[in-house]
């Protein structure tokens, strides 16, 4: 019987075994239905919109063909991980996916045991599967699992893949990979065995090298014929894909494919040739995304993850809510503006750059705009290249991403000591993505590296002031700021100096030292203690490296109560770092309270309703403050007794 | 003139442009010298040695070829850098590498114009050359400087060399990647293209799927004769080296090669070939490690960093010193003796089997032992997998490389809070590697992610006991020890708890709180203490994470002076986890110094040398309690004077 929304299959699916006795009919029906089900979601509220319409038949062959109770299956990246979860028993909570204490956006394995590992962040797929199944090759009866890791080919350039890629070819052992290519690819496409061929032929000097070879393949008709067919196959459709391929074989792997992705029985029949294959092999399966709803595939980037939106009968679609003006766009019109004054700046992106906001400085800088793809390693090191030829490059990546940079952050940028720019979108909670995409980090690890300068802007005005800072300091600097609505503090702006903060106002009562734009919470927060008779001040602390140490000793040395406001981690961030300085200085540290993210992975939910229930915002600043009076007053009657 | 040693062209050459006039007999013969300058360096003291006999050549013809007072060279990684030095003007002071003070045994800027980056961590040459590259052509002027990386086949399978060569397909820059081939790579090497063909014929259906190609190529006689004779030539030769090639094409690059790596003439014809062509090309190079020295060709894994040694008449060579046993020998041991009692324990390494000494464990367990090569990043995300298949797996790598993990220790450990150990040979200073190879940073990044145990042995007889802790664990636990000589510090050795440290003495005036093998100088500093009357306290604090919060309080509370000491950086490190938690305890930290790697780059040096001159051995740890003890004076009495 179908449900209220007329989903007459997938209303009966509580597990994948329930799958089995569908016609290959009922599996196109019920795909239809998942496909309804994803629309419904998103005119509700944003979420991955595109790359999950696209996979809904790779997931059902996928899951008619293995059994992933026990066979071993990861997503990667994890965001088309949708209708994986309409079908393992997760549809009835559908409609709660990205919303606190509901479903999460990306696999999780609290939730089903068929989630096995959280993947928001790119490529590690091939990698985990590859332990996954040897370990399980190394426990007896467990041997018959079977492992399956499917990559986006956004995901594949990540050089972890290949390293992954690598090994499994050296431990031949069982594993498919799919590469799902829905031609989406935000890195650009190049090479390819067409392209290879034709290289091959090229260079004059390097024809007399290999002529033998170079010239069998160029005037042999009986080979040119089938040869050049194949190869007119593959230009056509999957120039790029077989890339992949060669790489694949090249590494020791199996390349079978390419498959129509959004036909189940040809996916089945392939899949079932690939099952028990010795070693590793690749399964390449082009999908389209957006596929089953027309505006998506005609427009992936806007529908990857699309603001909600209503759909007229005639299929206009109207977006319901327009993003407002963002710290992001903030940056990228700094950014934007520096390139249009210094012809040494450039932009480089990790294939962030709808989510970066950088279209127009990629249109209007072409040279000047790099775009590396999901491959952040190299986008830092790339940038210490640059800088050490006298450009001035601006690294702009989110706060999470960036963490896959870190040896580079530390090697090619602070060791030494270039002026690499570090734009960081999306420091601190970020709302319904969840743990995999929190940037709570990035202080913590970049304050520890000797040459790094790390600041954060206290609202938007703030902002291109220290970007025009970073551009012409001496070394690296970073700069980071959350995903949320552009805001002013009203003051009479100090300019960047550094190692200064600023001081809104100063208090004798409390001194609220606000990293980042919780500023804005700190000022509020302000308001609400002078109203009940506190002196209170505020600090817009610009720098937790180097630190206003000035301002750090005066406030701990005058202020009843100081404490530090970050959206950051506490282990090792800004309030850290202020701790280590008023305990290296020998102050008396009794009055300093540190506000910031706990020691634990912060769920998904909106960025404000995370930010109250950490006690980071007004209110849970003001409750923090009055604690910390009710203990010190606790601590100076001791002291008292004591002297 | 020949020098005292005899060498006659080597003595004259101040800089590469001295090699202008020299003829190839003259260029060979200086190979020679600079195999003489480098044999005598290693019967002095231990230093990389095999890989620079194998690049004499390749260097005198990259210099004779490129002009790199212009033209950009890195070297990746950088310990193959002894030649380059030789001709770039370091031929007096090259006695002195490695030495405190002396040339690094890396790449320096701060040396020579000649060196462009440290290069300690592999793979990143591509990325930071097609940066510069890059980088000059938006420069006017700059366009005609060249761009060139060599590289080891042992880095070449890192992660962002393919991340790197794909942006140089897509940018389709002017960029030489020479891959030093010298046979000594440490992954397997599985694949090529002969076994891609291979493998394209060997499966029935997927023949039946690409009958007419596969059929063509096995049955046409006139394409199969110098297709095969090509195949054979590579099988001979190069097997590996053209999987390499394979990628590279495949990338968007051409690929040249193979030529031989000790013929100058042969070497400068094929880089004068590749020098102006368009686009990326990767010239494979085929060197012999050790190559001109006997011993080392024989035996290039001991030749790579051997013990100095005497070489008598007869060609005998004797090693001066025995290494003696040290933390990474226990740690070893430890981890064989786990792996005999419990079938679930795996060792994972990423190319150190011989720098962690687990070649017994690699020969007695070669099912449950994998090496990754220089694949940091797979290899911690493929022990996540394992241990979420149920295995125990220890991930065994020296902790300046795990950084190159950070974002799996993140994702695929910590957050999925799986039970992987790490041992983290080499933490703190290393000596004469330098400022790429101090494992400063792992305590300051991995106490930040929430489910993590951070843990170091206080001697060698903890080691054993953490490592057992560690795999009885519900989550990832880090043990970090030096690269120093095992010792043990006699006591009644408590049983590992976790939180829990093990107070060997109690004292009032000062305690002591080691965290790490550091524990022995403060044991030999309380000793000088207590001989001028303190009463001092030491404590062995095993947890960095979680803190045993008891006797941190009780100390801070009891002592006149709390003194935290680690070998790790003083910034995010256990001294700022004792702070923190004292902050937010509200103890009073005046009492409280911390003693760790300072905010800077620490240089190479012998680690003895290193930790005197920051202050981290017993007369540092006197001299600190000292001052603080002044300070506090002052402080008492500002205090009787304020109450």
């Amino acid at each position: 019987m179908p449900d209220s929304a007329g989903r007459d299959i997938l209303a009966r699916i509580e597990s994948p075994r329930d799958l089995d006795g569908l016609s290959l009919d009922e599996l196109n029906q019920l795909a239809a239905e998942m496909r309804s089900a994803m629309c419904e979601l998103v005119t509700q509220r944003s979420a991955h919109f595109a790359s999950n319409l696209g996979v809904v038949e790779l997931c059902l062959a996928l899951h008619t063909t293995f059994d992933f109770s026990r066979d071993r299956l990861i997503w990667d990246t994890g965001h088309q991980v949708y209708p994986h979860k309409l079908i393992t028993g997760r549809y009835r909570d559908f409609a709660s996916i990205r919303t606190k204490g509901g479903l999460m956006g990306y696999p999780n394995p609290a939730e089903s045991p068929y989630d096995l590992f959280m993947t928001g962040h790119a490529g590690a797929s091939v990698a985990t599967v590859l332990g996954l199944k040897s370990g399980d090759d190394l426990q007896p009866g467990q041997e018959d699992r079977r492992a399956v890791a499917v990559i986006g080919d956004g995901a594949f350039p990540s050089g972890i893949v290949y390293e992954a890629l690598n090994n499994a070819g050296g431990l031949k052992k069982n594993l498919i990979v799919v590469l799902n290519d829905n031609k989406m690819s935000i890195c650009p496409r190049v090479g390819g065995l067409a392209e290879y061929l034709d290289r091959l032929r090229m260079n004059r000097r390097y024809v007399e090298f290999k002529g033998d070879v170079a010239r069998a393949l160029d005037h042999v008709p009986l080979v040119g014929g089938p040869l050049e067919r194949f190869l007119g196959q593959v230009k056509e459709s999957l120039k790029a894909g077989l890339r992949g391929g060669m790489l694949f074989e090249g590494l020791g792997a199996r390349y079978v494919g390419p498959v129509d992705g959004h036909n189940i029985a040809q996916l089945r029949k392939y899949l079932e040739l690939v099952k028990d294959v010795e070693g590793p092999v690749l399964l390449h399966v082009v999908t389209e995304k957006g596929h089953g709803f027309q505006p998506a595939t005609d427009d992936p980037v806007v529908y990857h993850a699309p603001a909600p939106f209503d759909r007229s009968l005639d299929g206009v679609v109207s977006f319901k809510s327009k993003s407002s003006r963002a710290f992001t766009h903030v940056a990228s019109e700094a950014l934007e503006d520096a390139m249009g004054r210094d012809e040494r700046v450039t932009a480089i992106t990790a294939a962030m750059c709808q989510g970066n906001k950088l279209e127009k400085i990629r249109d209007r800088f072409p040279r000047r705009f790099f775009d590396t793809g999901i491959c952040e390693s190299h986008a830092v090191a790339f940038a210490a290249g640059q800088a050490k030829s006298g450009l001035r490059p601006v690294v702009d990546i989110y706060s999470t991403f960036l963490q896959r940079s870190y040896d580079q952050v530390f090697q090619e940028v602070a060791l030494q000591n270039l002026p690499v720019t570090f734009l960081l979108d999306r420091a601190g909670l970020t709302g319904p993505d969840g743990p995999t995409h929190h940037g709570a980090f990035d202080v913590s690890y970049q304050r520890t590296f000797p040459n790094m300068t790390v600041v954060a802007p206290g609202d938007a005005s703030d902002l291109p002031l220290m970007l025009d800072y970073a551009l012409q300091a001496p070394g690296p600097v970073s700069i980071r700021y959350p995903k949320a609505k552009a805001f002013t503090v009203s003051r009479a702006t100090a300019p960047i100096e550094t190692g200064r903060s600023e001081v809104l106002d100063w208090g004798t009562d409390v001194v609220l030292l606000a990293f980042g734009t919780l500023l804005a919470e700190c000022v509020a927060a302000a308001q609400t203690l002078a109203s009940e008779g506190l002196s209170v001040g505020v600090v817009n602390a610009r720098f937790a490296k180097p630190l206003d140490t000035d301002v750090i000793r005066r406030a701990l040395e005058e202020a009843e109560v100081v404490v530090t406001v970050e959206e950051a981690a506490l282990a090792g961030g800004f309030g850290s770092a202020v701790a280590e300085y008023a305990v290296d200085a020998g102050l008396d540290t009794r009055r300093l309270v540190r506000l910031g993210i706990p020691d634990r992975f912060i769920e998904h939910g909106e960025r404000g309703e995370l930010l109250t229930e950490l006690g980071l915002d007004a209110a849970g600043i003001c409750r923090a403050v009055r604690e910390a009076s009710g203990r010190l007053d606790v601590v100076h009657a001791s002291d008292r007794r004591v002297s």
